[in-house]
């Protein structure tokens, strides 16, 4: 009887070309399939619930994979975490029945993106946070957000290289608030196009600094256009932080 | 007329062979005497509050050096933060009375010692919390270090390599909690002798895993033979926060 098997992991994406399996380069799915082969003997994959791009990191990534060993949940999560490089962790691990898919299965994925807003770069945060030195109005950086909140068509805010069946989204929370020297960004929909939060934030970016009003980034959402919307943010600011399932 | 500057910084210790200046490695005074001899056009000694050893952090490290230019404090943070590689931080910058000296003037020092407490490491701490999966009573960990405060001679709590003029020494404040995931020692004395913070916790340790009993650290404190304690904690878990002047 196979196993199928859910686990929860943390990665620091800094050395990472990104979640997914590429022909080149290091991948976190490339270091998890690794070790899987070596704890299962035969070939493993995985399916991932978020492909973060390269330099995002997770604090809370779901896969799953199955495999037909009489390994218990325990005796995985111990073997990955002893086989795995330092920048990743698996947090827990589960069984799940034959259905459940880390991917199709999930309802909702949560992602934070953290600026550091100070007129002096940190050390400690300099992988996990976007390092922003001028005055944010983070008041109506947050205002912008709840504009977003609810079902829309996302076109304007995804990046233009991958084509999908549908650019409409639904967002079930989105907030910006400050915390210390830390201006961070929360967001849950049911799903993301892609770099959408990087571009949204790189939009509502430009309302904390006094370019755009929040009525204009009502017009940008309408517009359905890319090149209305702000910058994409880099990647290290953001992070997966949690999926969630029925 | 000489300025005598005060600059508190914060480093990530991981990638250096400590503060002090070395025949060979990379070291933190290394790095900022070379960004200094950038901006000053010829060589600037720098005097640092802790020499803290290779892998040990600062999140509030104080330094001072004298120069004889109408370069302002905020000329000087601002060239330092463009110059200095991503994991050293220039946090403030202040003009001090000539006899301002970051080393002797310095009244009390505070370290931080991370522990991360729970079964699975983690990917975003790995550089600033020493990994320790076993159950640890935290509250006789706290209990003990109540023990230290006053003034005691530390002989068994230094490493053996420097000899110093005296072993003695006053601890104002040394306390452990949990926050979370984390395991914390705060510390703040007028010094430290050479790894005392790190064979500190490394002997209380003893007691939060069973082996040793508060009433053993008494003994140890009293013996003051150093193969008597703990062993010496990893580097990574220590930071220095804070430096107290009058």
């Amino acid at each position: 009887m196979e196993k199928n098997v859910k686990l929860i992991i943390e990665y620091d994406g800094t050395d990472y070309y990104g979640f997914q399996i590429q022909p080149e380069g290091r991948t976190v799915q490339g270091e998890i399939e690794k070790s899987l082969f070596v704890i299962f003997q035969q070939p493993v994959k995985i399916y991932g619930a978020g492909r973060t791009d390269a330099g995002v990191h997770a604090a809370g990534q779901v896969i799953n994979f199955k495999h037909g060993t009489e390994r218990t949940v325990e005796q995985i999560q111990r073997a990955l975490n002893g086989l795995l490089p330092p920048d990743i962790a698996v947090k827990s691990v589960e069984e799940m029945d034959e259905h459940f898919h880390a991917r199709y299965s999930a309802k909702r994925r949560r992602y934070k993106y953290q600026i550091l807003n100070r007129p002096y770069r940190g050390v400690f945060l300099r992988n996990v946070a976007f390092f922003y030195p001028y005055y944010l109005n983070v008041e109506l950086m947050d205002e912008s957000c709840k504009i977003f909140t609810g079902t829309h068509d996302f076109t304007s805010f995804k990046a233009s290289s991958r084509e999908v069946k549908s650019n409409i989204r639904t967002i079930y929370l989105f907030r910006c608030y400050r915390s210390e020297d830390l201006v961070i960004f929360e967001i849950e929909a049911d799903g993301f196009l892609h770099m959408m939060v990087r571009i949204l934030t790189g939009t509502i970016i430009q309302v904390g600094r006094g370019r755009f009003s929040p009525e204009k980034i009502r017009q940008i959402l309408e517009a359905k256009d890319r090149r209305q919307a702000g910058p994409t943010l880099p990647p290290h600011g953001l992070s997966l932080v949690k999926v969630k399932y029925e």
